[in-house]
């Protein structure tokens, strides 16, 4: 096949944090070549860049001008470590987190590049972990509940304040001049399609998980009037727009972007998508049962399902979300590597960040080491997985973390095995809850980046009591993009076509250990106990702390 | 007074790491010199000096050694430091942590200098914070309870794993081979008495609050027989001996103790003391209501009062514990500087210590300035003071430490400032037990080295909503030790007596901001929530993670 005929797609992947572009050869999956770009202004969570305008606990806002960056800087860098010849390049595919959401003027030019909204925090990208709509996502599950919405239950009976209808209705609320001003409330998946291809189109994926677009409908002018009678025309004035298939084309690169990345005007442009949903075929894992945990810093569960159930607190079921043909069911956990990254930057003393450098290992990697030497239990410690709010079972980011069993000996390791376990943990509530609803789970397929550890790996193998495999490729979304992308150039006829040929997984490389399984299941009784306990009503304690803390962050900034 | 003829007396304070020495002025209390000196072997809790025997969990063993080492270097440095004559010291006082024991043979040596001995973890002291005869505790209470042994309401209904009986229960059933060589079972308090004086005097405070003697009795051969058959003569054969009131003379200086300590042979040696109990007349406060909080590693709380209560979950009442004549009230926080020790021992990134030192402060000094600056509850955390376990109110040292409320924004001084908060409440908990029983708290006067932070000694007049004065000396303790020395050697009449003329405190240092104490009890209001809840066995989680833990050690060690 190095005939000179090779063709060629890119695949872009837009994290919390960076963007990084592959090159991928079309006939196989191989990937030729990659490149990341850090976001310049990464995470707003405390400030604006403006240095001045304060922002409250649980919001995080990002930078649009940031994702085209990747765009300039990585494409071309990824092609260049390819030596691939970009005309040789057929098309590309882009993936993003999700809920990300744009407020744009018409022609898609976001709000916050507009002078006189730039120190509004509203008119910023609201990023996935943008938990501060609470309030907002409370009334709409209140609502939907009692008018009997049957979308609901499409959701495991509650609507994420990470979503499109709670930021959107947050923005009016708070900020009416904003939401006046925005013409269209557009996912940045489709907004960085729009920057490619000169066309807006909505794609099926977010527009079923996060936009609440079930059976062709969305959410009722009077159910949003119910809301907030200036919230009625939310749909038809910010949201409804034409909807594209995964793995169809939205259009074409235009001369701008062709300019921006270095690949020839005119290649096909997919339509947008999400990082954790293109994972699958990435993975070759799209069969039913076969559950994708996008591991990094939060996890993302997909799976394909032939019929329709309804699993309480999943994140949602949507015809085609993942795969056409398919119901696509995804669940989640809103910190995972976050939260392991949150405890290295504020809770591990330099004699570790010593120790660790002068064994030349990273902290994470030497922490590890450390704890990976205990037996299960041997810690003493149970923890809570909520830094980030809990995004499945529960669906409540007014949740935070615990933990519990510390003593004078405890040290950073066992903080952070405990911590380890509680993700694991919670992945093992999200798979007994689909287990549960007539949705079995019968294999987990690790993405992302915390699989190059292989002690959580066997860790997640020996609490979920499932084998384990892991995506072949370090780059999955990227990847995943790519075979998008392919199958939009028309190199091959779908998805399925394209994923069994491009997409790589290593089978069952974890296997569960009984023994260990065993003693895991003792504290994951503990984590249970706990999980109903502070999530489930019957000490609210969580929820009375944020409102504190919040009622405190407006009375400084008032 | 400088005629030449003043008069003085040493005070000694053995702590949980160090002893230290003070050189007083009879006449006024005058502090005129000190000097400490840290015990070499420290806490011993994972190994013996050995280096080879291990520890299991929850632990806790000392040297005895290490205190005749003060006596040899501290006692001396500190008269040197004082720059004077030591023929004009006439007597000297000693105070320990408790209860200490030293399991000893008859002529008062330690087992574990004994050669066979030297490896067995039973034949050291066994420090107060030894909190492994947890399961004897429990027997002990649930005896008690189900034989109506009216003692144990004068414990609060519960006896400690730290006191005598549990202490000396756990060798028998562990080490019968040490309980059998053991001769005496010793307060550390009453060893240091017998090394300075030659006479093994059992001092009234240890003994009535560690060692179960109530109205004049102990626990009867009844029920020790219950506990364990061969535990029937525990009281005949280990424990009973004649008890020395406090402030009287337990015998005159030998001439070896004369050689350690380079003061004149035959001068009077006070009867034997607790560092909390000592710290009541140094403070001035030994009138009822006037609760002294001695807080260092833990806290200990001692206040007189006129007539008999039963306090629940108290440590203790006991005629003449503290003064003669009153009824001695004890309770106490197993852990609070030792938390905030852990705390910064492990959990404490190095970018804080080292802005810590450009500031030139310490650690502890610099995480409460940034602790400071915070509104009540802006750090949205609650936590419980139980890293040590729980001493009063609760009795349980199978609890541990929890922390609730954690994000991904959470700072090392927020976890900081609710592991203060949670020894506040901690203390407000035991002060509300004590007003619900007919023993009003109406002042808090503290000792010891946390009211240096004076951030913490206002945290705890808002807390507790009670004025709070200071003890004048920086070493109450000792000073205490000194005042009984000087009763003792016959300067004063009694111990009121002389600690009206040698004791001192700053009254009302602190007064609670009634704004910060509305806030405080929102956050005290969740905080009891999570103390009944893990503390009450509404979740007995605490316990089964510790149950785990040991039996993985144990595992280990077998």
């Amino acid at each position: 096949m190095s005939d000179g005929s090779e063709r060629y797609v890119v695949g872009v992947d837009f994290g919390s944090l960076s963007g990084r572009a592959v090159v991928v050869r079309v006939a196989d999956g191989a990937e030729i070549g990659s490149a990341d770009h850090e976001y310049a202004h990464g995470v707003l969570d405390r400030v604006l860049p403006d240095g001045a305008t304060q922002l409250a606990p649980e919001w995080a806002l990002q930078v649009p001008q940031d994702y085209v960056e990747v765009l300039r800087f990585a494409v071309p860098a990824a092609l260049a470590a390819a030596g691939v010849d970009p005309a040789k390049v057929i098309g590309i595919g882009t993936d993003f987190t999700a809920c990300t959401m744009v407020p744009v003027k018409a022609d898609g030019t976001p709000l916050n590049e507009i002078p006189e909204f730039a120190g509004n925090p509203h008119a910023f990208v609201k990023l996935w972990k943008h938990h501060a709509a609470q309030p907002q996502a409370d009334r709409i599950n209140a609502v939907a509940h009692l008018r009997g919405e049957t979308w609901i239950a499409r959701y495991g009976g509650l609507i994420s304040s990470e979503w499109e209808f709670a930021k959107g209705l947050q923005i009016l609320e708070e900020a009416p001049e904003v939401y006046e001003a925005m013409d269209k409330w557009v996912e940045a998946a489709d907004w960085i399609i729009w920057k490619l291809s000169g066309e807006y189109v909505r794609n099926a994926c977010t527009a079923g998980y996060k936009g609440i677009l079930q059976d062709g409908q969305y959410p009722s002018r009077d159910f949003l009037a119910e809301l907030n009678p200036r919230f009625a025309d939310f749909v038809t004035d910010k949201v409804e727009h034409p909807i594209g298939q995964l793995g169809t084309k939205a259009g074409c690169l235009t001369d701008e972007a062709a300019g921006w990345t270095g690949l020839p005007a005119g290649i096909a442009v997919a339509v947008g998508n999400v990082d954790a949903h293109v994972t699958a075929p990435a993975a070759r894992a799209i069969a039913p049962g076969q559950m994708v945990a996008i591991m990094g810093t939060s996890t993302c569960h997909v799976m394909n399902g032939t019929s329709l159930h309804e699993v309480p607190g999943m994140c949602g079921v949507v015809d085609g979300g993942i795969t056409e043909g398919l119901w696509g069911y995804e669940a989640g956990q809103s910190g995972v590597g976050d939260i392991f990254g949150w405890f290295v930057g504020n809770c591990v003393p330099a004699e570790y960040e010593e120790a660790a450098a002068a064994r030349g290992l990273g902290i994470h990697e030497y922490l590890t080491e450390l704890a990976q030497r205990q037996e299960v239990g041997e810690h003493g410690l149970v923890a809570l997985d909520w830094h980030s709010g809990n995004r499945s079972v529960l669906v409540d980011h007014e949740l935070s973390g615990v933990i519990v069993g510390q003593t004078l000996l405890t040290r950073p390791e066992d903080q952070y095995r405990a911590l380890m376990e509680a993700t694991a943990f919670g992945t093992r509530r999200i798979i007994e809850g689909f287990n549960e609803s007539g949705v079995p789970v019968t294999e987990l397929i690790v993405a992302g980046g915390l699989l190059k550890n292989a002690f959580l790996m066997q860790m997640y193998a020996d609490v979920t009591k499932l084998p384990l495999s892991t995506v072949a490729s370090s780059q999955g979304p990227a990847l995943g993009s790519a075979i998008h992308a392919a199958v939009a150039a028309g190199a091959y006829a779908n998805v399925p076509d394209a994923s069994e040929a491009m997409g790589h997984s290593n089978k069952g490389v974890y296997q569960p250990n009984p023994d260990v399984a065993g003693a895991y299941d003792a504290l994951y009784a503990e984590y249970l106990l706990l999980h109903d306990y502070f999530g489930r009503g019957l000490n609210d304690v969580m929820h009375r702390l944020k409102a504190r803390k919040r009622a405190i962050a407006e009375g400084r900034r008032s």
